[in-house]
């Protein structure tokens, strides 16, 4: 069916319930980043598959918003199909909620899935709805009426993390949030977020994509923890390991039933930026709501003793298999026939190899040539181009183990490279060392370091369109808060955190030319104490992500004495750490890319 | 009088009135930074002369409360006083509010004087008295009654700021001013901040020492604006002008009656942070107060064409003075003799040769060797020392000039440094220059930029205790909002503002070891538009400052390729700016302070 026919279908179904504006956002039950195919009703209807849009749909037009990460891939993809590409935060360009009170008029009807709009968005379109006039209605999944194969909700099999792996019994954990809900007040708190109750549970899963969770919903008071799952998942000794931690297993659709029985004089703590509309909506009343961030976010972003203990393992696991893709594909090029796809899998293949792998902690991003400039590009076989030896390819990647959860871009220099990609590269280069090398005083949120890594490329008058870095789950979402580097202010990302010991943030800057290449080099980095004196509590990174960065695409008299010293200890710890895992042939390579500059 | 008098005297008052708890803040009836002579309240009763600090006092105890500017300074002055110094914002060391909470006890008082306590504050005593089961007075000046020979209100003389000195007329602003009323639904505005009155209405005064202010409260709505002032400071012809511009003069004293007379459904916008408590208090109920700062803040802090033109003539006679100074301090020292304070006046008299000069902007910080630790030292014939051949000396130093404020700090070494002087000079020298040279995204605030001045210390674990850089005045105070350098969030502090063109910054990092020196080089920025691409719109900073930094404690070695040309492109221009003032001989030596490195 092309998309024009599947809007055609959901405008059919619009006018029968005299719905005059349809959105679909990207989201499942639980305001997850990465949503499970059952829910995937955006793609579905426009076409885009990247990770993040919205699609806005009216009886004579159909918008798709998504961010600049994808605005090249979502032009390519929307190209026919009769949907206009919003360009977000862009000038000039109107958001969602402009666009849908613009389009609503007095006598109208908002409609969308309650289950997969959050509250704080739902209550948004509630008073645009009544500020024009307009009928608004909450529980019209109109997608799953016109999508006949509609794939079912996801039931994979539940595990647990052994003590060894998660460093904290479940049972303390939910001794900690039940004093964190005591210090606030609540009687009962309400969790949806699939990362938050896997940690919380120290269960894992395979619900999403590249992300190991359970779809489930938790409710907890002082006494008692339901956990709202499909039962089917759990094997009976999953079902003891819940029972033995005092949490309660019960449907996972009588969450919204459970919620509607709450006594009156409750006081129930959630995230209204998380929790779903319809839950929301299902509170009776008399229950008091308390809207805070989720104790859990704080508490599974500071990683304990043993997860960092991992980590590092988990890391060198993934050196040695990154390290050994940039052996062979720097030695085969233009020997053999590579593309974006076979070096991807690959690289796949060498990650595998490792004891205690579990699964890719996101799809791979392998772009070559102008592809890397397209900043979430994940190659198909309709956009696979070989690979020649010359320019720049992009790849980023990671995986789950046992252990913990890598995420690590590096560009690779296939052969002769322009003197603009070796600035371009040098520069990224240098954003990526000085954040990484940073010291600071605790009290410090990635606000405050941010400009460490732009400002290489701002005062070339160049940027990079995404954060700096991220939040890395631990065997969880590869991008969690509420840690991250980024320097604007954003009032609905949980990224403002005060940088604390054990939280773990992506450092990637890049350079994107449309049309011609990608440059961006992540580590992961390890938030660490430092010395405490008279001045406060120093705070610096601890480097986890140990891979060579191709010495051939920089430009070495760009490069400030303490830049040089800072790549030359950096590859000189590269080479102790991974070298111990390599073949004698091997080893001779690595010393090569990781000789002192 | 001892102050152990003083505090004898004053105990003696509140005991008639059963006052337990009196606090005594440094303020004017405008929340002036700087006060004039009348206004020392706290300085009488603790002798403390640092232009911040709050004072505490009960039956038993006094306390003084200042920030870490005045640490040393207030160590010295407070000792044998019987008043106890708190640090403020060190760890353990209570707050004001939470000295006062606990200080309290049911049936207790505190007492105050509602004119020198903003409502903000004046609120959180309340809620502190009513909390404590205590009583509250807002209206017992206390230091009135023991305080003999205090000094009257200052009433000099008014002046207008011609057009080719304020670059927009005041009808101009006025207007403006009335339009962000309408867009906040104001239909009253009182404005009782001295800057922002003098700026509205172009005019200047002399009733805070070196800052040009009235004394004065303006009362604004759409069809009148009531300035309210001691009429016997205003010339025939500052009445004519003032009645020209639709202002009507009230009598100062008539503010209070005014606001008591407002009607019911007026809308009054006014700053809770800048209104003291007693104005606020008389507003009749019925009357709806719009709580924002005031409008004219962010108006005055963006330079128009005339003010940048001006300002930078400005620094160019202030920086010939300094160099003139620089000359030959470091011509002379160890041939005649020469102290802090003998020094600080050869700066103010080469200053004063200057065409346009109207006063020091602040009192000059003129700190030899450990004096320089005390960052806000300003020396008293007690405590001026000798300057010798050797060390360092820090002079902070600025000037109103007809065309525009200055601030500026130089180090210099007065004969040998030791290589922990040069190496922590060098480390301030680049906190300077990376700052200066930061290029940036519109959108940037001080917070976002302030690393890239505390990096070069942090990552020796190193700090100083005061923020980067702050607003300048234009004829005005010399620290003013919304903008500074600054990392931690401050919520009583208004600093925070995107950096827009037009915006002047001080760019001031500094190194104090205490009981040995102080290094601190500031210059001053000005905020401009760079090149509008794809990214967005960049900015960058023109120095306005043009005076050398002293080469002899610059240790080269520590400085990267890119430091060195900063400093000598800094060091080029400073000569190219300054030389054609200077005598062929004097030229000569500012060739070898600015000479390449």
């Amino acid at each position: 069916m092309q998309i024009s026919e599947r809007l055609n279908a959901l405008r059919g179904q619009m006018a029968v319930r005299g719905i005059t504006v349809y959105v679909v956002p990207t989201a499942d039950f639980h305001e997850s980043e990465y949503v499970g195919e059952h829910f995937k009703a955006r793609k579905f209807i426009t076409g885009f598959t990247g990770s993040a849009g919205t699609a806005v749909i009216t009886m004579d037009h159909a918008g798709l918003w998504t961010d600049a990460r994808y605005f090249l891939q979502a032009e390519r993809q929307l190209e026919g199909s009769g949907v206009t590409l919003y360009k977000m935060a862009e000038e000039g360009v109107p958001t969602v909620r402009e666009f849908v009170e613009n389009a609503l008029t007095s006598g109208g009807k908002l409609a969308f899935d309650g289950r997969v709009v959050n509250s704080a968005l739902g209550k948004a379109f509630s008073e645009i709805a009544s500020k024009k006039g307009a009928e608004i209605s909450m529980d019209e999944d109109l997608i799953d009426l016109i999508w006949d194969d509609r794939p079912p909700l996801s039931a994979e099999p539940v595990w647990v993390l052994p003590l060894s792996a998660s460093g904290k019994a479940s049972e303390e954990k939910i001794a900690d949030l039940r004093r964190v809900m005591r210090e606030k007040g609540a009687s009962t708190h309400l969790l949806t977020s699939l990362y938050d109750i896997a940690w919380l549970l120290n269960v894992r899963g395979g619900d999403v994509e590249n992300v190991p969770v359970v779809l489930s919903y938790l409710m907890i008071n002082d006494k008692d923890c339901f956990w709202f799952v499909n039962e089917a998942v759990l094997s009976h000794e999953v079902k003891e390991y819940i029972a033995s931690i005092g949490v309660t297993v019960r449907p996972y659709d009588d969450f919204y039933a459970a919620i509607a029985s709450l006594s009156a004089g409750e006081k129930v703590l959630l995230d209204k930026g998380t929790v779903n509309t319809r839950a929301l909506g299902s509170i009776p009343s008399g229950v008091e709501v308390i809207d805070a961030p989720n104790p859990t976010v704080l508490m599974k972003s500071i990683k304990n003793a043993v997860e960092m203990a991992n980590t590092r393992v988990a890391h060198i696991k993934d050196a040695v298999a990154m390290t050994k893709f940039m052996i062979w594909l720097k030695t085969n090029i233009g020997k053999i026939p590579m593309t974006e796809i076979s070096v991807s899998d690959k690289l796949e293949a060498l990650r595998r190899e490792n004891e205690g792998f579990l699964d890719l902690s996101f799809g791979t991003i392998s772009g070559y040539a102008h592809h890397g400039a397209i900043v979430h590009y994940g190659p198909t076989p309709e956009s696979d181009i070989p690979l020649k030896p010359e320019g720049l390819l992009l790849v980023d990647s990671g995986a789950h183990y046992l252990e913990g959860t890598t995420d690590i871009t590096r560009t690779f220099a296939l052969g002769p490279v322009t003197d603009e990609m070796k600035k371009d590269f040098t520069r990224v280069l240098i954003s990526n060392l000085t954040l990484a090398n940073a010291r600071f005083l605790y009290g410090c949120s990635g606000m405050n370091l941010d400009i460490l890594a732009r400002e290489p490329l701002w005062e070339v008058n160049a940027d990079f369109k995404h954060g700096t870095g991220h939040g890395v789950g631990h065997i969880l979402s590869v991008h969690e808060g509420p840690n991250g580097f980024r320097w604007r202010k954003t009032p609905d990302r949980s990224e403002g955190s005060t940088l604390e010991e054990g939280m773990i943030t992506t450092d990637e800057p890049g350079i994107y030319i449309e049309g011609k290449y990608g440059i961006r080099t992540e580590n992961e980095l390890l938030c660490r104490k430092g010395v405490k004196n008279e001045y406060g509590q120093f705070m610096y990174f601890e480097q986890l992500t140990f891979v060579p960065i191709d010495l051939d695409a920089v430009a070495v008299d760009m490069l400030t004495y303490i830049d040089i010293k800072r790549l030359n200890d950096y590859h000189a710890a590269v080479y102790d750490t991974v070298s111990p895992y390599l073949t004698d042939e091997e080893k001779e390579i690595l010393k090569t890319f990781t000789r002192a500059i």
